[in-house]
């Protein structure tokens, strides 16, 4: 598929996106819910949190996607997520997982571990997450990479190969692969680092895309869509207050066209 | 009471909660604790989030309002609103049921007939939910409304009747009823449903207002500033992001006087 | 120390914050958890909530900093908050005792004396806290302070020296000492009480800096320069929403050399 073709694929995704509302199961870290509900409301999908164990394995079921964040992982979350992956496995929900802050943390680590072993449609992480589910770094020193995007490069082929999953490793540059093809998207803003959820929210855009397209496309689509908002955000922001309000603006505005046009892919 | 009589009377509510306060406790979904806690601030309410065991019930009994919201039921909080939920009974500490998404959510449905069982001051839920509630429905798909308001009218008056509850619809036009009286709102934005807690943060408003004025105008009234102000809001807004955030102005602005004349009953 | 002498060393903390990018892990209430990282991130600090048992105190070892807030303790929260104390006393990483809302809540108020047997670096409140934490008075009514910043001024002095930690009472002119010394700062903005989280936040922003001075010093520079901020971020705003968003930007904005020009103290 040519650059061409997949800005593209990218933009008859985000159409799809906003004719079919897809809805969101965000199993997600307590310090973002808010803004990830906020950016699939404001993207054009639907979010619910159902995140308790007994609930969240038939919600799962019904939902179009899932996002599994391992931000927070309290013990009823866990039980939550390993519910939730269990029944979209089994009726075929996409789902994301995002391996936030794993490495030497003792409880998130073994958890991504087990949940990488369900194959997840799409795996989403900094460049020392996507090492450390590798088994190849030693993870970052909480939520921010300490490694490079490219470094990290053929740990993700060689994950996603294995699991058969879409691995995108988000940064300046973001890397998404399939294991056979490797897509890089440059758009975005560094004030995206400086919002709370800027990345973890990603993945539940990850999610709401991979619900209407095929998984290689709905991570590059969900990249390019994020991070062009964010660099019309940025535009109008004087730091990172604004910038989180405006790009949630710039979300509901951006159109399958934009996307076409601007992808730097 | 005629609209006009109900306009006034909403007015006086909105004077009587900006002089005294009341301290909303709100046992709440995780997703918008924030924005909740933002909104009681800006109105000129008080607001504490007291959700776990041992310390509800105590804290239910000198509060001036409740908030018992199902978004996002792990079992210690599902302990703490029934302790709440008891204390604020014995006490007469009015307080508010929002039963988010149940329907055939297998936790939180159960748990919804439980508290209504204690007779809530009133009760505040789209239309799949209080169809849920009355039983004459299957609920929505997560937390949006798959049914009309209107088709929910009957249920909502058969609700009220049997519980003793001021039942409160949300739509496009809010419906109140308290199985006698019927008033129908028809202030807001469509903005308000592309922000989480939208809806939420309205039922812990109607837990400040029932603390100054008798549950059904309460309830008309919190309905009518909330969605004033959202009005306003939106005139401002160029997105969901700028609405929220002028949202929060708007109810720190809003006077006795505009409730009065733009209550649209 | 004098006033001045005190500006400059918060010039200087703020100067050495902005280089280090100090990594605060926050266990604190789920009502402000993603304000609080925001505001983290915003100054140039980095944050990362790790507040589940068994990984809590092995992160409080390499965190620069640490704050236990008790607004929401539940009972993971809680034993999080005792292994991650205990190793910040062990290796030594400072640590802020936020004691939110202790009084005659009935599991937090004995957990407070726990926590305070484990001399924090800094304790930070408002005049009812600090009042029932140094078993002076009967606390507030939740979150808001029902007593004067002076009254509970012996207390604070009484507290830091039995501790040996900083007592910081936060109120319209905010107090600070160690015992010894006493600083007052009297910047900041009323809206500051209209945001919620806007005193959680400051506890996150003093363990941010107890990571790059000593805690007396600390205390003041993350005070002043939080107040300040404040209140340009009043200048610019319409209402609490706009402050609240004007308030990051201004945080990620300010220079030591404001701090040393504008301190009041």
């Amino acid at each position: 598929m040519t650059d061409s073709a997949l800005s593209t694929a990218s933009a008859d995704a985000l159409a799809s996106l906003r004719e079919t509302a897809p809805l969101v199961q965000a199993i997600t870290n307590r310090v973002v819910t808010g803004f990830t509900a906020n950016v699939l409301l404001a993207l054009g999908a639907a979010a619910a949190m159902v995140d308790i164990p007994v609930e969240a394995g038939p919600f799962a079921r019904k939902a179009s996607g899932l996002l599994v964040n391992l931000g927070t992982p309290g013990s009823e979350q866990r039980d939550a997520m390993l519910e939730a992956t269990e029944a979209a496995t089994e009726v075929g929900t996409p789902w994301v997982l995002d391996p936030v802050a794993i490495g030497s943390a003792p409880v998130r680590t073994p958890l991504a571990h087990v949940l990488v072993d369900r194959r997840p449609t799409i795996i989403r992480g900094n460049a020392s997450e996507i090492l450390a589910l590798a088994g190849a770094g030693n993870g970052g020193r909480g939520v921010d990479a300490t490694d490079d995007v490219e470094v990290a490069s053929d740990a993700a082929t060689a994950l996603a190969r294995e699991r058969g999953s879409v691995v995108a490793v988000s940064g300046p540059v973001d890397l998404i692969t399939d294991g056979t093809r490797i897509a890089r998207v440059g758009n975005g803003s560094a004030l995206l680092t400086r919002v709370t959820g800027g990345g973890c929210a990603l993945g539940a855009v990850m999610a709401a895309f991979a619900a209407v397209a095929e998984p290689f496309e709905a991570a590059v689509a969900a990249t390019a869509a994020y991070c062009i908002a964010a660099e019309d955000a940025a535009v109008r922001a004087a730091g990172p207050g604004t910038f989180a309000v405006h790009f949630l603006d710039e979300l509901s505005r951006i159109q399958p066209g934009d996307v076409r046009a601007r992808a730097a892919l």
